[in-house]
This record gives C-alpha cells, sequence and structure tokens, in this order.
C-alpha cells in the first residue's frame, strides 16, 4: 500500500506529517496527519489518535490545539485523520456542511448513497491503526483515543466498543447522545437508516449503559457552549454513566465555549491523562 | 470613538476578544485581537503587540501561535492587529497576496491609490496603542512589540525607530532586509514610489546602522525556511548590527521552516525575553 508524504514541518524537536494513502475500508484516497516527538527518532512510543469535529481537516487540530508541545514531553505519537473522505463523486456530499465531507461521523455507512465510501468507523479503528503501526515506530498495544464535539462521540464509541483496543479515552465538548440530537439524527438517518435500533451501535449514551470502558473517561464541557443544550446532552452521558457505574470525570469548564481556545486551554490535561494511562501499562509489562 | 465587540472566547483562564473600530489614520474600520491575562482582572498589565505575515489577518496569531498560555502565565496583554485595511474600496486591493489586503507591510503608504487608506506606520505605532490603553488595563508605558515575517519586519522598524516606546522587541523569520528582496521592493515601489531613499525609514537593515535598540534583539530563524535565501536576508542584517554594536541574539533553528508550527516552537522563549524586560522594569521604577 502507498504512502504519499504531503508536506512535513519540524515542531517541538519532532515532525508533523501531512500524508494521504488509499484506504481500502473508504476505497478512497484518505488523509491523515501525524506528530512523531523526539522520543520516536530512537524507540516506540504509544498512540494517540484525535478526532475531530464537523467542517475539520486533518489540519485543524495540529494547528491549533497546541498538542505537539505535550505530546513531546510525553513521547506520544498523535494522529489525526480526516473527518471524512472527500471528493468522492457521491452526489450532494459537498452540499451540508453536516453531512457528507467533513462529517462522516464515524460510523460506517449502510444506505445509499454513502455506505460506497462512508466507512470511518472501520476505517479509524481497524485499517488506520494497522496501517501506522506498519509505517511509523509505535507500541501497537498502548493506543489511546480522544475527540473533539463530533470526535468526541467518535472516541467515545470508538473505546466503549473496543475497551481492549484503546487504554485510555478522553474527550472535549462531545456529541456524547448524538440518537436523541438533531446533528446526530440527521447523520444516522441518512447513513444507517430509518431504524433507530442499527443507531445504538454509534451512541455513547447507549453503549455504556452495557459496554463499559475499564478506566475513567476524562471529559471536559464549557458552560458557555451554545451546543451544549441542543447538540452535545452531556446529562444524558452523565446520567448513563451513573446508571452503569462507569467511571466519568465530567469537568464543566465555566465560562468556556466550543472551540479550540476551549480545547486549547484544557489540552494538557488531556495528553496527561492518556500518557499516565499509556506508559504506566507499558511500565508494568516491560 | 466607538469600538465593536465582534467575538470574544475564554482562553486560559483570561479572554480573547475580536474588535473593530474606526481607524482616523486608515480612514477605514480596521480589526484586531486581544488577548486579556487574567491578572488584567485586578490591575494593569503591559502590553505586547504582534505583529503578522503576508495573508494573515488578526486571528491567525491567537489560534495558531499558542502564545496565551505564556501571556497567562507572565501577566501580558497581546495585541494583534490586522494586516491591513480591507473593502476600502481601493481598485486591485484583493489582486495579490503579496500587495493590498493581507499585506500593508507597516508603511504609511505616500502613493496613489493606496495612501488614503494604508498607514499602518502610524496606525501601529500610535492610533492603535492609544486606544488600547484608552480601553484596556494596560501600563501604557511598558509595551514590547514582536513579529512574524512581514510582521518581523513591521516589529523591527517600529522597535528602531520608537526606542524609547518599545522596551523590548523579537521576531520570527523577519524580512529583515526589504529594500533587498521581491517582497519588500514591489510593496516599497508601490507604497512608497521609485525614489529608494524614502524606503530606508522602513528597512530594518538600513536602519539599525544609526538607530540602535537599548537592548537585545532576539531573532529565530529556521534554516528549512524557503524564504531565507531569497526574501528574508537574514545575513544582511545580521552584518549591519555587528557592525553598529546592535545587540542581537540570533538563534538559527535547525530544520525548521516558515510557518506557525515553527512559530509556535519558540514563543515560549519569545514571551518570556518580553516579560523580562517590561517586568523589570516596571519593578525598578514601581
Amino acid at each position: 500500500m502507498t504512502i504519499k508524504l504531503l508536506s512535513e514541518h519540524l515542531s517541538f524537536g519532532g515532525k508533523v506529517g501531512f500524508y494521504s494513502h488509499f484506504s481500502e475500508a473508504c476505497h478512497h484516497e484518505m488523509r491523515f496527519s501525524i506528530y512523531l516527538p523526539p522520543q520516536a527518532q530512537t524507540k516506540s512510543v504509544p498512540v494517540l489518535y484525535f478526532l475531530s469535529g464537523l467542517t475539520c481537516t486533518e489540519e485543524v487540530f495540529m494547528a491549533k490545539a497546541g498538542a505537539q508541545k505535550l505530546a513531546a514531553e510525553y513521547g506520544l505519537i498523535l494522529v489525526v485523520p480526516d473527518t471524512s473522505p472527500r471528493n468522492t463523486g457521491i452526489i450532494g456530499e459537498n452540499q451540508d456542511w453536516d453531512l457528507g465531507s467533513g462529517a462522516g461521523f464515524y460510523v460506517d455507512a449502510t444506505q445509499e448513497p454513502w455506505r460506497s465510501h462512508y466507512q470511518m468507523y472501520s476505517y479509524v479503528t481497524s485499517e488506520l491503526p494497522t496501517f501506522i503501526h506498519q509505517n511509523f515506530p509505535t507500541l501497537p498495544d498502548r493506543q489511546g483515543i480522544f475527540g473533539h464535539s463530533m470526535g468526541g462521540h467518535g472516541a467515545l464509541v470508538c473505546a466503549l466498543r473496543n475497551p481492549e483496543q484503546y487504554q485510555s479515552v478522553s474527550v472535549f465538548a462531545a456529541i456524547a447522545a448524538p440518537s436523541q440530537c438533531p446533528w446526530g439524527q440527521k447523520a444516522f438517518t441518512n447513513y444507517l437508516g430509518q431504524d433507530q435500533t442499527t443507531w445504538q451501535a454509534y451512541d455513547a449514551t447507549e453503549l455504556v449503559k452495557y459496554q463499559g470502558f475499564p478506566r475513567p473517561i476524562l471529559f471536559d464541557q464549557g458552560t458557555a457552549d451554545t451546543y451544549l443544550k441542543n447538540q452535545l446532552f452531556t446529562e444524558a452521558f452523565l446520567a448513563a454513566c451513573e446508571l452503569a457505574n462507569q467511571p466519568l470525570i465530567l469537568r464543566y469548564q465555566e465560562g468556556y465555549d466550543h472551540g479550540f481556545y476551549f480545547v486549547s486551554t484544557f489540552i494538557a490535561d488531556h495528553i496527561r491523562h492518556h500518557a499516565e494511562a499509556l506508559y504506566a501499562i507499558a511500565d508494568k509489562t516491560s
């Protein structure tokens, strides 16, 4: 499988790289960015996947979150996939900002016209990790996942469904109960169809009721987030976690909104959360 | 004079605000961003001005540099003006990316059609600081200035011509001898005219020969910067500083390029450079 380096930039002693490769899952070229910390020049290190929000590309998090400084300190590879396939030729893929391009919602679509390319769940949880491990100096059994907004939804779903694959999970302002909110309902109806029983496999608030994550989930949510009430449903996820005895560190951050000024303020706590889990496990078993 | 708040975002315990106001110097609405650190809620603090590079708006530095974390630690207000007036109606203002909109070059234009609006030197060194001091909790005699690329040129020129106004200056990948490079020659010819003697007042390599800055200039330059050889002329500025005995801390950063992955890697050193100067002076005189 070919991998194409699009650009590369030194950052905090390591390297940010932008790549494209052909995805078998999505039957299409996909892009991702990767940060290799200085430690990766001499040894294999854990990988932390970041899933981005609606309209984002693989570039936004690397440019705005300020994560590389922390990843360099702790010795973590960061990988940021794009939020959907792009320019697939699917009619209407660029019509709405909350469906199609930039809005893959990290599901495997079953409905036309999306199912031929929109297989983001398989791409993110299976194909991309395999590809990263084959091409970069990773510790393949040390993986964390986190995300923002739509990507927070994605990170929770990936972690809850694959607790053996990910040792740590955290989210910023996640769409925490997508079956209940307009963004999620629109995406799931189009990608998964009208039968809402098929939605449960991609809804963290449903999943957590019967599929726990063995370590605490870190969840930051700004109180001035304009999407909090109508799209994110943080309280529904909190209630489900309490019912299921799922450890959850939910922090309401007073006055913070939905964007990257919020994410960058608390990124250090998140990277530390993952580093502790990923390196504690590595230390115990090495 | 009216000031319009466009948006506001909590960031590292302080606030990023985007504002517009009518500039008398530019005879036009101008935008700037400002970061108020947590300390500014209870006292007046020094101000550090950042001048951005070609094509940038007042948003880019705030979104990508990671400066707010450091400004919050040290207690500095950050102010980032836009790089030019915009939508002035001047014919051709949006035609080139290196002239007109996004490319004001921090000069007071004397030539048609630019001179009616492109008075960025007066705006940045005089009108904007006065406006900031009137509207925000500043220590008006504690000011630093820094910048990137075209904004590095601007910061050097502002500091060298006004050493009593700015207590500290630093630059990233500055266009250090604009009279000698294609970007500078194009801008100066259009804004200032063919008579190159008028260019000297806006060329750091010329200015430093007879107008020193009383404290060391911090200058970071990536060695993998594709503009280094043909546009930046770092070595010409270094030679002029040596001739003039101007203290210069020039650091060639091995392998770093021209963009914000470079800037963000070294931003902490720059903020510290300014904080030390601005607070050392404040401590001595208070």
